[in-house]
C-alpha cells in the first residue's frame, strides 16, 4: 500500500471515529432528554411523595436507561431547578410547580386556593391615559384615563408573577379603595359591577425574562417566563380588564383539556 | 456644624440622589416593559402591515411615552428577536410568531395550514420498551414495546418544534409505513384506526432550552421554549398518543378563549 493510501485510510478511520463518537453523544443526549421529560412529569405530579428520587440504579432499571443517561437526565432537571443532589441523601425534589387551570376563567388566588395564600404587592396603581391599542381593546376613546395597576404576586411568599393591568376608569375608580393586596381583580370586578365575568381571550407565549422583570420576579436574567395576555369581558360582553402577566416558568404549569370536535 | 455632621449630611444627600436615580431608572424600565407589551401585541397581530414601525417620535406620541422609554421598549423587542434596526429604514419587524389554537385539539399542520407547509424530519422512529410512566399513561403493561418517534417539525423550512411521541405498538406498527414527513400524527391515527380522536389532557410550561434541544431547534442555548405535554385519546377514551413537544418560544403563541362558567 503506497503511503498516501495509508494516510487516506487513516484519515477515513479518524473521521469515522469522530462521527461515531458524535452519534453516540447525540443518542445519549436524546435519551437523557427523553428520560428527563418522564421524570419531570413524575416529579410535578407528586410521583415521589417522599421528596427523594430513587437511587440512580433503580431509575436506570425502571426507565430502561443506562446509568450515564440517568445521570445526564438528572443534570437537566438540576439545571431547571427541579431537583438537587444532597450528599448522603441522594437526589431530592426542590422545585415545585403549581397548576393553573386552562379550562375555566379564574383568578390566581382562586385557581391556587388549595396550594396556599396568594398575596399581591401593588407596585403602581393610578389613572393613566390609555395608549391607542389599550383604548381600542377596552373600547374607550384613545387618551381616556384608565386605571393602571402593576402587581407582584406571590404564593406563600414566593414570587409567582408580575401583572400589568388596565381597567376602564368607571369601574377602576371603585377598585381604588379595595383590598388589592389580598384579593383577585376578578373577584373585585364582579363585586364592584355586581355582574359576573363572561369570557376572556388569552394568548400564551414563552419568553426570556428581560433584566428588569427578572429582578422583580427574583429569577435569573433570561429565565423562561410564561407570558399570558388576557382580555376579560363581563357576561354582557363589555371588555373590562386587559392584563399582561409574566409567570415564572419554574413555578407554574397550565393544564387543561382539549376536545377534537367542538 | 461639626465635621462628622457634615459628613453624615453629605452621605445622606448622596444616598437620596442614588435612591432617586434608582427610582427613576426603575420607573423608566417599568414603562418600557409596559410599552413593549403593547407593541408586541400590535406586531404579532399584524398591526404594522408595512413591516416597518412608525418613527420613534410618532410612537412616543401614540403611546404617550417619552423618547427614552420608546427606545428602551424597542431594545426589549430587539432582544426578543421581534424587531431589528435597519439604518436608513428604521425599526422593522423581523420575527413572526404563529398562532397555535388552544380551543380545539389539532395537529400542527392542521392548525397552521393558513401559514404555510409543515414538514417533519424524523430523527428517530422504532419500537422501544415503554418506561413505567409511559406504560401507565398509555395503559399497556410496563416494558411492552411502544412506537417511539422523535421529529423536528418545520414551518416553511423554519424549525418550530421538537416532538417526542409514544404510541401503543398495535396502532404504531401501522404508522411505520406512513408518510410521517408530511402528515400530522393525529391525521394518521384517525386514518389507521378508522376512528376519530376524542380529547387530550395538556400541560403547558415555559422552560429554558437545554443545550442539545437548542442545537436541534437552531435556537440559542437557554432560549425560552414553550413545552407542551399532551396525552391524546381516541373518541372511545383509549389513550393512544403521548407527546412531549418543545416549541421555540419566539415562533409560537397559543391562543384560546376561557369562560367563567362551564
Amino acid at each position: 500500500m503506497p503511503p498516501t493510501d495509508r494516510i487516506r485510510d487513516h484519515a477515513g478511520q479518524g473521521a469515522t471515529t469522530v462521527a461515531a463518537h458524535r452519534a453516540r453523544r447525540r443518542l445519549r443526549a436524546d435519551r437523557a432528554r427523553q428520560l428527563a421529560d418522564l421524570l419531570r412529569h413524575q416529579i410535578l405530579g407528586g410521583g415521589f411523595p417522599s421528596g427523594t428520587l430513587p437511587h440512580e440504579s433503580t431509575l436506570a432499571a425502571d426507565y430502561r436507561a443506562s446509568r450515564n443517561t440517568v445521570r445526564e437526565a438528572l443534570d437537566l432537571l438540576r439545571a431547571e431547578g427541579l431537583v438537587e443532589r444532597q450528599p448522603g441523601v441522594g437526589t431530592v425534589v426542590v422545585g415545585r410547580k403549581y397548576p393553573h387551570g386552562l379550562d375555566r376563567l379564574m383568578g390566581l388566588a382562586e385557581t391556587l386556593h388549595e396550594h396556599g395564600r396568594v398575596t399581591n404587592e401593588v407596585r403602581t396603581m393610578g389613572p393613566a391615559p390609555a395608549p391607542l391599542p389599550v383604548a381600542d381593546r377596552l373600547r374607550v376613546p384613545a387618551g381616556t384615563d384608565v386605571l393602571y395597576i402593576e402587581r407582584l404576586r406571590r404564593l406563600n411568599g414566593l414570587p409567582l408573577s408580575l401583572d400589568l393591568t388596565y381597567i376602564p376608569l368607571d369601574i377602576g375608580t371603585a377598585l381604588l379603595g379595595c383590598d388589592l393586596e389580598n384579593t383577585d381583580v376578578f373577584h373585585l370586578l364582579e363585586a364592584v359591577t355586581g355582574r359576573p365575568l363572561g369570557h376572556a381571550e388569552i394568548t400564551l407565549e414563552a419568553v426570556n425574562a428581560d433584566a428588569h422583570s427578572a429582578a422583580v420576579l427574583q429569577a435569573p436574567r433570561g429565565a423562561a417566563v410564561l407570558m399570558l395576555e388576557r382580555l376579560t369581558h363581563l357576561a354582557d360582553g363589555r371588555p373590562v380588564d386587559l392584563e399582561f402577566i409574566r409567570f415564572r416558568g419554574d413555578r407554574i404549569t397550565m393544564s387543561g383539556l382539549l376536545r377534537r370536535s367542538l
